[in-house]
């Protein structure tokens, strides 16, 4: 038994495939996002422009968010102090929860301590629950929301990504007197593509299954209160379970569902996820609750992230860069290989001051590697000129392939 | 199907066995802790004082973590914006994590969005790697090493709490040639108690396993610089993986392991629970960093709170309150049944404005159901007379027995 023999093994295969990741080490500029220090390989911090964040419209430097933050840690303090059930349950987290279910027009909601653990604890806890529970999975789901399934210990069906016929063929192959729940998200985030919810809800509606709707990558992006791709389409209503995250266009850290109460209540009783932990510092709850209301009324934000990335997607398109068809806010560059992804991202940060990190397998499947970019309220045409420029230079000098205008 | 009944009966269960949960709801007053606010049922919030918070030493109203995260907030922002390996490792992470290593005498340390995802995740990743790997398992462990533990999918054996020579029996039948990996809690937080780690680490040396220490309940609070039990008895270096929170002792939120950089970047590249999610804010990365430096110099806050629970244990023990033994900062009373417990911490709460949540099942077995205080150096001594006070006064009224001195 030689257990350094098998770490190295392990360690050695990542570097074989070229995704051995080294992180990026930055700090960012408060009042000045995207603008960020870099720490990495350098005598001192360098100015570096942030182009992969998910902080998508900038709430985490938003005025709002840091007074509301800067008053709870005067108020209450640091950290909770303990789990929701033994000494950690604020009031700010009960103002949160409603906050979300109303965003959400449900009548619950319930607050984890990530985007990952409210997939992980919901999916896991809902597919216990539900005896025989079917869960019907999209190929392309995250991560979280697999690892929930697969803790479930439930059967999983996969379909293909956004595939109805198939997704109905598989509902019409199962027993139809067992629980079913189908999981998906609304934006795809590595492709941004949307799904087709309305059609799910109805197939859902015929073979009598529950829905579960990762909305991650949409709230606060989308519709006209910052709902998600469910509230710009009418469709929240529909969706039995809605999940979200904090961490993302909220700008802050944390994940929640919205549902019926009394399946929120099932998930809050049950969950070890939910109850062993923690729960959120009340100083993050107080950031969000100004970030989610703030985005409820005021529309600005979404309107210039939605402009921005029209921007750069015809830019890079004009350009002849391999721009990925997106419908969102995302903005990817197809390349294909990690090694080549990787390089292009090291000449970007080390001689543009430019940060997109490659997405690489796991993340994505193999040889779809690409750049992934996220402009947000705060990246001006000029920078994206400057961006697309770099690009060209860079890709003229690999030689990589510009693709001709139709 | 019907979705709605299933629901339902597993709510009424909960009501049945007297352990559904109400949450209560509460406000901190940073600079006064325990004081607090209460907000349950009353016409407005109302001061009440917290026993059973894990913010063990106070440091989440601690002026220096105060001001590092108010920094770090107009600094960098409300939140990291990424995972770690986008755009979400900042400069504080990597900070953090050096001296997290060094607080408990490790080459690599490892941050994760909360202790139980850190057990989660580093359980069963570890497990996964090594190809046949058998976990022995206390039977006390928190159920967030029990969730890592079943998500591996390894081979389990669970040994007697503390128990020895069982753990040596299950090692002993086991094969020689398949890696091992010993896990258990340093202090086991509902009882109070404390592992032979010594003697663990003499049978995992002869059994040739791993051990992985969850000092979760201990870290700050033990050994000249708070690196817990390990340090306190010297056996970290023979301990394969400490685990630790940052949302206890150190008064923030989020959680870490620290090992060999060897296990530190297999876990970093491999466990979807800290690739998948985004980073830790940075403003409670910049808090615990605070929180860890003070305590590895300050032996006021450790010595304050050991002195605090032997005077509160006295105090219950000289009353003839059913207090547990303890060897640590924890302080149990017996009570032995849900309804009686919760009874007796809701009169507490309306009628002293004592705020202390009953444990029952499944945090506690069944039949061991306890009122658990958490003095710290905040609690002093006329408040705990008091407590002791109100207790005898419930104790006589509710005729609930009295133990006499021996
Ligand atoms: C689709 C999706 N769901 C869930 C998560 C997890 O959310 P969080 O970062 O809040 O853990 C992510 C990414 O982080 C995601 O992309
Ligand atoms: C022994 C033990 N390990 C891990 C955890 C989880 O830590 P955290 O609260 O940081 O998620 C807890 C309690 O919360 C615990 O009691």
């Amino acid at each position: 038994m030689n257990y350094d023999q098998i770490f190295d093994k392990a360690i050695t295969r990542l570097h074989e495939e070229g995704r051995y990741r080294v992180f990026v080490d930055i700090l960012r500029n408060k009042g000045k996002f995207p603008n960020a220090r870099c720490f990495a390989g350098h005598n001192g911090p360098r100015p570096i422009t942030v182009w992969c964040s998910n902080d998508y419209l900038s709430m985490g430097q938003h005025p709002k968010v840091i007074a509301a933050m800067e008053t709870a840690l005067h108020d209450v303090g640091a950290g909770s102090g303990g789990t929701r059930n033994i000494g950690g349950n604020t009031h700010l987290h009960v103002e949160l929860e409603n906050e979300l279910a109303d965003l959400h027009g449900k009548d619950g909601a319930l607050l984890f301590t990530s985007g990952y653990v409210s997939n992980e604890a919901s999916l896991s806890t809902l597919a216990k629950i539900l005896p025989g529970c079917i869960i019907y999975s999209d190929e392309l789901n995250h991560a979280s929301m697999i690892a929930g399934i697969r803790n479930s210990g439930c059967e999983k069906h996969v379909f293909k990504h956004n595939d109805m016929e198939h997704l109905e063929q598989l509902l019409a192959a199962s027993d139809p007197n067992v629980p079913k729940l189908i999981a998906f998200e609304s934006v795809y985030s590595m492709d941004g593509d949307i799904a087709p919810i309305a059609e799910i809800c109805d197939l859902a509606d015929k073979y009598n299954a529950l829905t579960y709707c990762d909305e991650v990558h949409a709230v606060g992006m989308y519709g006209p209160r910052g709902g998600g791709i469910t509230e710009r389409d009418g469709t929240a209503s529909r969706v039995t379970i809605i999940e979200g995250t904090l961490g993302k266009a909220f700008g802050v850290m944390g994940g929640y569902i919205t549902a019926d109460r009394k399946i929120i209540d099932v998930i809050r009783s049950y969950a070890p996820g939910f109850i062993f932990t923690t729960s959120l510092s009340p100083v993050l709850v107080a950031g969000v609750l100004a970030a989610v209301k703030h985005l409820k009324s005021s529309n600005e934000e979404r309107d210039s992230q939605q402009r921005h990335a029209a921007y750069l997607k015809k830019s890079f398109a004009d350009a002849g860069l391999p721009v990925m068809h997106s419908v969102t806010h995302i903005v990817p560059l197809m390349i294909g290989d990690p090694v080549k992804a990787k390089r292009i991202s090291d000449i970007l940060l080390a001689e543009y001051g430019v940060y997109v990190q490659p997405i690489n397998y796991p993340t994505v499947p193999r040889g779809t590697e690409r750049l992934r970019f996220t402009p947000g309220p705060s990246h001006d045409e000029a920078m994206m000129d400057q961006l697309t420029k770099a690009l060209l230079e860079i890709w003229n000098r690999e030689e990589l392939a510009l693709i001709k205008a139709a």
